[in-house]
């Protein structure tokens, strides 16, 4: 990677952590150059759109990598019910972690009021419909048919999303145990159905 | 209701609206004076301890309001699967009557960077509570037993705050169709089943 390269990928990513922990209105461009370790003056030669295409960017990075680790959390499990509990876990691990400042890094952005630009909106989109598809597809291989997976996918992410909003605010991630359990015991039954009509 | 109490009440629904369509960080105090049609400087009088105070009770305002909504919407459905359909139809109307601009007023102070102090947590916390007990009640007055009430209470909470943030994020309300959809067959099958066992 070239220095400019290196310089433009450490933007992103120090946006993508400002805007995931404490929101994209909140979060100035002086400090993502200051938090990137970059000389002044960069961040317009690499986001000529400004805070727009570094928000579209950066959430494109941040939540292509949280659905790498969510892909990876649900292969690393030995059945569905675990697959749904290893995705609770993730998410509390990283609120755990940051102090209940980071939930999902694409929710910060698109709810925030700062931008609703359509670039912005559009790359929250696709992380979203990356990650659907993402669980579909694992349900899928489980057994559970295709026009069912689809659903129920749209039920696990909502529900994971609520569950990390809730846990936030009540800085308690008991909701995700709960939900997972129940989304867990839910997928399995469906997976189960359908293996007994074969 | 006296002059003094009446622009309190202004402020705080001015307050309300702005953090929810625009979210907390980009909404500004004079805007909130602005869009209220008081006097500069009243602000202060009524709310000393600024913004924090003002976001506080703003939630607990605009949060009881729509719980009130959201019990009225499941009190005048016939059963529970069109008490989930009309709640999904209360999220949706907001939505699309706003531009996909009025999701959660709770969320929209909650997860947004420009404050965390403990009384605007508290408060968001307090109106979640009580909608999660609003929604374990009714579940229990179709026949769901205490503790299945509550976390199917917390499964369809989450999923419906999930699915207001994916449904501003695609423009598009049918996620908020298809998950109200499966909790009211969940939901069901909750209640039956406890019918059943009588």
């Amino acid at each position: 990677m070239t220095a400019g390269a290196q310089t433009r990928q450490r933007l992103l990513r120090s946006a993508g952590e400002l805007f995931r922990s404490q929101g994209y209105a909140a979060t100035g461009l002086n400090q993502v150059v200051a938090e990137s370790g970059s000389p002044k003056g960069v961040l317009y030669f690499h986001f000529p759109g400004g805070k727009a295409q570094l928000a579209a960017e950066a959430v494109a990075l941040t939540g292509g990598d949280l659905g790498a680790r969510m892909a990876a959390a649900m292969a690393g499990a030995t059945d569905i019910r675990g697959a749904m509990t290893a995705l609770g876990d993730l998410f509390a691990a990283d609120l755990e972690a940051s102090g209940y400042l980071d939930g999902c890094p694409v929710a910060s952005v698109a709810l925030d009021g700062g931008d609703r630009s359509q670039p912005v909106l559009s790359a929250c989109a696709a992380v979203y419909d990356a990650w659907l598809a993402g669980l579909a597809n694992y349900l899928n291989r489980q057994g559970v048919p295709d026009g069912e997976a689809a659903e129920l996918a749209a039920l696990i992410f909502t529900s994971l999303q609520g569950a990390l909003l809730l846990a936030r605010v009540q800085r308690d991630v008991a909701v995700l145990r709960a939900v997972t359990r129940q989304l867990g015991d839910l997928a399995n039954r469906a997976a189960l159905r359908q293996a007994r009509l074969k």
